[in-house]
């Protein structure tokens, strides 16, 4: 089954807003197993709107709209819809009701008379009640659209996307899984420490894999790849990505460092100074607290992270952590000695297991051609009071730099503590 | 003029990611003046990109992809639109010299080969290089497109939203603001301490203006107002804007804390503490570093921050703040007392001007009754010694509530040092 989306409205056309209907419904789709091709944004505009119905007409056998069935007069999508499958408008009395009770919920003494349209619908189609809302959705079943390849679904829903969702939700996504019969299931394999095309190099034909399929995924500083198989159940699912799943993970070793889509770096350095009962501590310059603040996003960080200090100065790298003010003079603060007294510092400081320390020079300004702008040294101070220093040498602006070093030095504290795969 | 913009990738087909480009890209569209009827996702498929190319050029001047300039075979854009336009692609040594620069700047010996694909550009094409990426962008303009109505320019930008926003204002801005003739003048006002709806209110009339015209946008925490005008150049935009402008402000008073769609609360903060020639530091529990990533995230915030620390756990507050013990065991670690000790303790660790503490629940867990998830305690320590502490109650998620705690600190500090207006 082939399906595509259609969003109407003028404020999308103009990014007044961002279309994260198109983006809902596209996950849901590809969850009942329909494929979707194409996603057209159109404004509220009769004529643009009928034309990207005939395009999609062409290409997909369920056309799915958001937007377009308030009150207003440029609220078209309904009447256009009706008109391209050759059906007339009829007053749903059920509708009506509810759009009354609504406005009588609402304290309204008497509704505006245009809402009396909202409750017009194709003859013969399946009104989907809008329990958030005035606007009923509606799915056409149009044996005779414009088009000669047979039967043509058209899927109406409203544009508020809390609407949408819960009508979705409710009343589409069974009509849609009852039409596929399956779905697709998939696995998100998160990466750290490797580009995209090392990894695609790395992966080779594997990346090739027909069924179950591999898609790759960049975000900065980390890389995804998704395993998709189509499948009866779960339980089926799992087994048919388990191989490749193993295959993968072989060849990466420890750089998975977890599954699932929203499973963080920082969730598995959580997860696995938990598992050993570790805590860790960071003493910052450059991230200025974002390593500390990414560890503290994930609920339950209080278990392996008592605190630590954002030391930007030296006065402070010196007040605070002991780093003697010589090793600043005679190595200068973005400098091996210096992460790694950072590191015991912090340690020492706050009694942590693992002590992280992190200088580096995140730019614009304050490059040098010995120690230039990306620079960055991570120091870790471990269980066993071992220092290691890890020398980064990163491209971008500041933040992405920033950003990158705070992901390195939470890989450095998982990688430290052992992998948990 | 009239625009297209496609934008290319299996992942927003999928609905992984949201297609934010294509709306900054509306966005701008609308600035210089051309239209845009119709914005289109599709994916990384040679066949039905080009049947999109073929659509799109049939009903637009000018269209804008984003994505599929990257090194994977998958990436496939430029190659199908110099075969659309029937061109072939070269070399282009300035582009291999600059991805292979990059490349020996991240400290790779040697790039793989397939970015070398990278480099290869539709023969004639102006080259977008790119300063935040491998991948150039390239405007084809294409005299013999395959449509009858004369010529068609193809503008293709990478699809990492940082690269593509960069290369459009850097390069792509201009070139369209040439061919339309005209300019749209913009001016964003920024604002912190009040939600959409109350804004609308108290604007009232103001946000129906017509010449310039005034749009809001709402980011979590913080509300924007855009004033727009058409004019010859940016003095004359700037004269029929200012008005508006100062008739906004003297409603909202403090509350517009800048102008300037990339001017952070955190730079107005730094701004100002600059100016007054006074430090910052933050003792944060809840938001565990947020803050002081937030400042520093400011190029120059050396200038008004040493340093300051992060105390999770009430031994660390004790440990590095000298809050009282028994202050913690009587009040609890989130109460008024306690962030007005963390403000207290570490404008005194760090000798700086101003200590802010701040003390929360961010949930999930960790609510009662009393105390329940969202609700916070930032203390500030100022000047002259004098503490105060303001109570938020905030909903929503653990994200948004740090996130939300960490602004309002900012503005805490902003307010304390006086307006910059």
């Amino acid at each position: 089954m082939t399906t595509e989306i259609i969003a109407v409205g003028t404020e999308l056309l103009l990014g007044q807003i961002a279309n994260t209907n198109a983006q809902f419904l596209a996950q849901k789709l590809s969850e009942v197993g329909a494929s979707c091709y194409f996603q057209t944004i159109v404004g509220d505009n009769p004529d643009r709107l009928k034309s990207a119905l005939e395009i999609a007409s062409k290409r997909a056998d369920v056309i799915i709209t958001t937007g377009g069935l308030g009150p207003t007069s440029d609220d078209l999508t309904k009447e256009i819809i009706a008109e391209f499958c050759d059906l007339d408008c009829v007053l749903d009395a059920e509708s009506l009701r509810r759009i009354e009770e609504r406005f009588t919920k609402m304290g309204k003494l008497c509704m505006a008379q245009n809402n009396v349209k909202q409750a017009e619908m194709p003859r013969g189609c399946i009104i989907l009640q809008n329990n958030h809302g005035t606007a009923p959705g509606a799915i056409v079943e149009a044996a005779k659209p414009r088009s000669k390849d047979g039967e043509r679904v058209y899927i109406m829903l409203p544009g508020p996307p809390f609407e949408m969702k819960s009508m979705f939700n409710e009343h589409v996504h069974s009509y849609l899984a009852q039409r596929t019969g399956e779905v697709i299931y998939s696995k998100m394999l998160k990466i750290f420490g490797i580009g995209e095309s090392d990894l695609e190099e790395k992966l080779g034909n594997i990346m090739k894999s027909k069924n179950p399929t591999i898609a790759m995924y960049a975000k900065p500083g980390e890389v995804m790849l998704r395993l998709t198989t189509r499948a009866a159940n779960a339980e089926q699912a799992d087994a048919a990505l388990e191989p490749l799943r193993a295959k993968v993970c072989a060849i990466l070793g420890n750089m998975v460092y977890g599954e699932g889509e929203n499973y963080s770096l920082a969730a598995a350095v959580v997860d696995l100074l938990k598992q050993r009962n570790l805590k860790v501590s960071f003493a910052e310059s450059c991230t200025g607290g974002l390593a500390a603040a990414k560890l503290t996003a994930i609920a339950g960080a209080a278990e392996v992270f008592d605190g630590g200090v954002v030391t930007y100065s030296n006065q402070q790298k010196e007040k605070l952590l002991n780093v003697p003010p010589e090793m600043l003079e005679s190595h200068g603060a973005v400098s091996r000695q210096v992460a790694i007294a950072m590191a015991t510092g912090v340690r020492k400081l706050t009694k942590s297991d693992i002590g992280i320390g992190i200088t580096g020079i995140a730019g614009p300004g304050g490059g040098t051609k010995e120690k230039p702008v990306g620079l960055v040294y991570i120091g870790i101070c471990g269980v066993d009071g071992k220092t290691e220093c890890t020398e980064l040498r990163l491209a971008g602006e500041r933040e992405a730099i920033r950003e990158r070093t705070a992901l390195h030095a939470l890989n450095m504290v998982r990688q430290a503590v052992g992998n948990n795969r």
